[in-house]
């Protein structure tokens, strides 16, 4: 059969004052921040979902759960690199990472190449095979009225060579 | 070309008093369950979307209209079992399945291991290439509000050998 | 490594009163229409970027921002025909395409054979690899209160043969 595996993830974070404000690795300036047990990194958590659906090795919550205090705010960089080995060890390799950040502000994209570098580094793959996009939800629900954060992420794993 | 397709499904019940919750097949115990014609199985009816999207086969709705009769209530496995008739008669076998069920209420972690045998046996592939997450919208929306459950899934499809 | 590509897309609209309803690249018979600086087609923009999410080429606001006056009004087919140059000169083509669109009203059901023409005739594919889905979000949240529309789209790609 196939060994191409494709997994999809989708988390949600509250946005609040006095919070730091991590997206995909990075400290995004903004007056606002995601509210969570661990960083409330919404990108990084989308994406260690979706590693770990195609991979069909349960969900964050599964692994990292967030009653435990040794993820109490924690880098949420920590937690991808987790999950890759996780996926690794199952004999899995990542082919390509695309996700979309909805939120209303702030502007997203100076910190993109960032974002990519970091992702990359941590799932084995190059920046080209990682795609970080982002769009308002034009004023519309929670989104749009800056209440709260939500990030897709999708993922194409392959079986690795031995 | 390729022997590959990708499918997606997002499927939405509102959760209200006096119904049985069905979520991937299995009777979850809770206060609330899904609205709908059938068993508003939110979790199988993403799934037989992704399934009929990958293989372009039209939605659920164009297969099971909600207008007719014959789907009152009708258990959504079965609808499952007829969407897999479908995509093999189109030459298509499932190589995975992947899935996020965004509720904030109750924890479906004890039920995931039946959801994805009964999805494994209903779909013709192994308990391991099918993945069923869960998150809470951390209180956002009316799935934070309790008032209903989504449900994300894709799909990978080869074309079957002859 | 691997000559595929996933990517995803999500894009979001206001419905208001007064403006053309453009699903799809066709002209939908409705008394709102979607809100936006192009035509505001919600399909064909999340397919948009979920094929330049594929290629990791950016997104649709990168590519055709809504700041920019020759994007005024525009019809989406165009902004689509220019995404498929974009993946081309990267050196991949379309597989498949699957798309779910949330809306409350109109049913898009008698539309779906045209979207998919046009679809299909804008990124090189054929109507059999063109999938487009429709479901209400049974009344919950903007979606089902008739405020706006959203739709997701995935895509997979592969490396053209040269
Ligand atoms: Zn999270
Ligand atoms: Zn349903
Ligand atoms: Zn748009």
């Amino acid at each position: 059969m196939s060994n191409f595996r494709i997994g999809q993830g989708v988390d949600f974070h509250q946005l609040v004052e006095g919070r730091d404000f991590w997206l995909g690795g990075v400290r995004v300036d903004h007056h606002k921040g995601a509210l969570g047990h661990s960083d409330a990194d919404v990108l990084l958590h989308a994406i260690c979902d979706a590693l770990l659906g195609a991979a069909a090795l349960g969900d964050i919550g599964h692994h990292f759960p967030d009653t435990d205090a040794q993820y109490k705010n924690i880098d949420s960089k920590l937690l991808l690199a987790r999950t890759r080995e996780l996926i690794t060890e199952k004999g899995y390799a990542v082919v390509n990472i695309d996700a979309t950040l909805c939120l209303e502000a702030p502007k997203i994209k100076p910190y993109v190449p960032q974002m990519q570098a970091i992702i990359a580094q941590l799932t084995g793959v190059t920046i080209g095979e990682v795609s970080i996009k982002a769009t308002t939800t034009e004023k519309l629900g929670f989104v749009g009225r800056e209440e709260g954060v939500v990030a897709y992420a999708s993922v194409l794993l392959e079986k690795a060579a031995r």
